[in-house]
């Protein structure tokens, strides 16, 4: 057996994460390794907790990475809050609320379903009826479906769930440090993200928090939590009790990773962050849309670091992601589920959300499309896509 | 807010893990992310899976890396292999014995426990009473108890085990790379282990392995894994399915890392890696033992890679692990649980056993037991460690 070294291809990652890294979180993750109790990590994570309260804009103290991909995040959340019985509603629009589902049962959960299709939203009213028919514990809805690109509107239906007693869980792997994500304001007692869409940081851990409403709710369990692994009551003695004790040996290097990506995030600040994903989703759309290219989600509920798009009649959806990457060396993402073959998943999440990268990737699709034998106009898609830049 | 870039101290890891990472590996885990369905990652992967089938000498099919720490890789094996109801037997002879019963129960299983003070290992006929009280459908040992430094020997145990009709799940954490490991030779059904101990990789995935009877019994389930991250019937399909179906996104640079580790590993070959992780540490025991310290093990059942030695009468716990540390960059481990305060745990695993750190670390403990007022013939530790290295 004679491998070669870990040599990558280089590419821009487009896709729906993990998305590009920033040379200085490399550079971090390859810092020396201590011990995960050395006391210069303890401060890592006390800084790293800090950090994610601010990217999350909340005061919670039970803040902290999930030594774990999104998924661990989910499934974290999903165990510490239910109990075998629990009655919980889950809203699925898409991949990751039917994910949300499964998780909900395997945990013990008698879980209502309420369902659009994907690429839509829900509205306060399916909300509210499916809370008055089934009074649940959780409501679990997913902010930004990166399996579809809508992102739903919280703040109405938060106060639906709280006005019936009942606790809001939601997915923010996709929208954190993309668009606002206001857990504080918004009254969302529990929430999970992953570290590789727009934190710019390589997959590997998940940041959660959760309200004193959803600790309450823990401390309150009769029975353990099913995962040992997940298990918050001791994970939060490890990032944040008074006797920091061991619980499982942290991912030392990821987080370190994760330290610089969440300094480089408040380094730019969250509004010009977001900002920037806006612009570049603009400038995207008015180049796709030159390109005869149509989106799959309404525009009011489109997710601006994750397009997905229409691919046009009578392409080859295999054969053009295939060309992108072998002769651009870029990665944009296929249609999950129903969607999948029908639609293109393009990011600009983070790091990858750049004017080079728009105007590139615009450049790349008209060659891939040309050869595909679509009728375009030739430069269309970045002549509207510099036109928007202009206009900004 | 404005914290530094992460620029940890330079530690020399001579704790129960994590060790030392070797600079090559460091750089591996700072190669640009690829996505992870990146035709590029598939072969990372690929190649991994044949790397860890060498290092855990086994043909398994069903061998890869599980997206988070070796408690992740316990949690694994548990939860797939265990229904509700099922009947295990573990035995606790330490932490991580106590850890398994505890993913155990948390998983449904009716369980039987067998228990050996700390530092003691368990004989055949103990387990062999064990199994015919309670006729388990898995039995549970350690194989190297990170918590104690025991070894405990596997071959005549897995034979009663598989008479009575059983499968064999171990604990490899400590053990794999640094004594053998020989799952299809002991006919070991599931095993675990972490990247940070003698693979010296940081912290953050969990190799694991099942034999074809551990995966027809996954394959007969009649409930679904409790935990949906952990769930083998689809990570499986993800890592060497036909279709190499999405299942959650992989900690990609994580798997750099640990692809150049275990070429590392295989460099060295197995033999020689076993062998020096021997020779190293039969120079620090008689470097200890020059300087009047004792081990917590009997000597045939000790880990090579992690001593597990008495604090002197008197001497202060803390204070030494805080000089080591503070003044010459040395971790050292602490006792867990009834060795709490009674124990140190000095790792040499991985890249950190070299003859370098045996010495270095015989001379700093001399340093710090004259500081504490102990009694010992100055240079005693290292003359003897000499000596035994020219033994060899």
């Amino acid at each position: 057996m004679n491998y070669s070294p870990v040599q990558p291809p280089r590419r821009i990652l487009m896709g729906p994460g993990p998305s590009d890294v920033a040379p200085r979180v490399l550079a971090a993750m390859a810092a020396p390794t201590v011990g995960h109790l050395d006391p210069y990590f303890l401060r890592i994570m006390d800084e790293t907790q800090a950090m994610l309260r601010t990217v999350f804009q909340t005061e919670n103290r039970l803040t902290l990475a999930v030594s774990g991909t999104g998924s661990a995040g989910m499934e974290a959340c999903i165990v510490n809050l239910i109990e075998p019985g629990d009655r919980m509603v889950v809203g699925i629009n898409g991949v990751f609320g039917g994910r949300m589902a499964d998780v909900a049962r395997r945990a013990g959960a008698d879980v209502l379903t309420i369902e659009r299709p994907f690429g839509e939203v829900f509205d306060p009213q399916e909300v509210a009826a499916a809370i008055k028919a089934h009074s649940p514990k959780v409501v679990g809805l997913v902010h930004a479906e990166t399996s579809t690109g809508a992102l739903q509107p919280l703040e109405e239906i938060s106060e639906l769930v709280h006005a019936a007693g009942g606790l809001l869980l939601v997915d923010c792997v996709t929208s954190l440090g993309g668009v606002p994500v206001e857990i504080d304001r918004w009254n969302i007692d529990a929430a999970y993200s992953g570290t590789q869409k727009c934190l710019s940081c390589p997959p590997g851990l998940a940041p959660v928090t959760f309200s004193s409403r959803a600790v309450e709710a823990m401390d309150a369990r009769k029975t353990k939590v099913a995962s040992w692994y997940l298990d918050m009551s001791m994970v939060r003695n490890y990032w944040s009790g008074q006797s920091r004790a061991y619980h499982h040996t942290a991912p030392i290097n990821m987080n370190f990773g994760l330290h610089e990506a969440l300094r480089a995030v408040l380094e730019e600040g969250l509004p010009a962050r977001h900002a920037r994903h806006l612009a570049n989703h603009l400038a995207l759309r008015a180049g796709l849309e030159a390109l005869g290219i149509e989106y799959a989600v309404a525009e009011e509920y489109r997710l601006p670091m994750l397009n997905a798009v229409r691919i046009p009649e009578g392409v080859d959806d295999k054969a053009v992601r295939g060309r992108l990457l072998q002769e651009f060396g870029i990665e944009i993402g296929a249609g999950l589920g129903p969607m999948a073959g029908k639609t293109w998943r393009i990011g600009l999440m983070g790091e990858a959300s750049t004017k080079r990268n728009v105007l590139l990737f615009l450049g790349a699709l008209e060659n891939c499309l040309q050869q595909a034998g679509c009728s375009i106009v030739p430069g269309a898609g970045v002549a509207a896509a510099n036109n928007a830049y202009q206009d900004q």
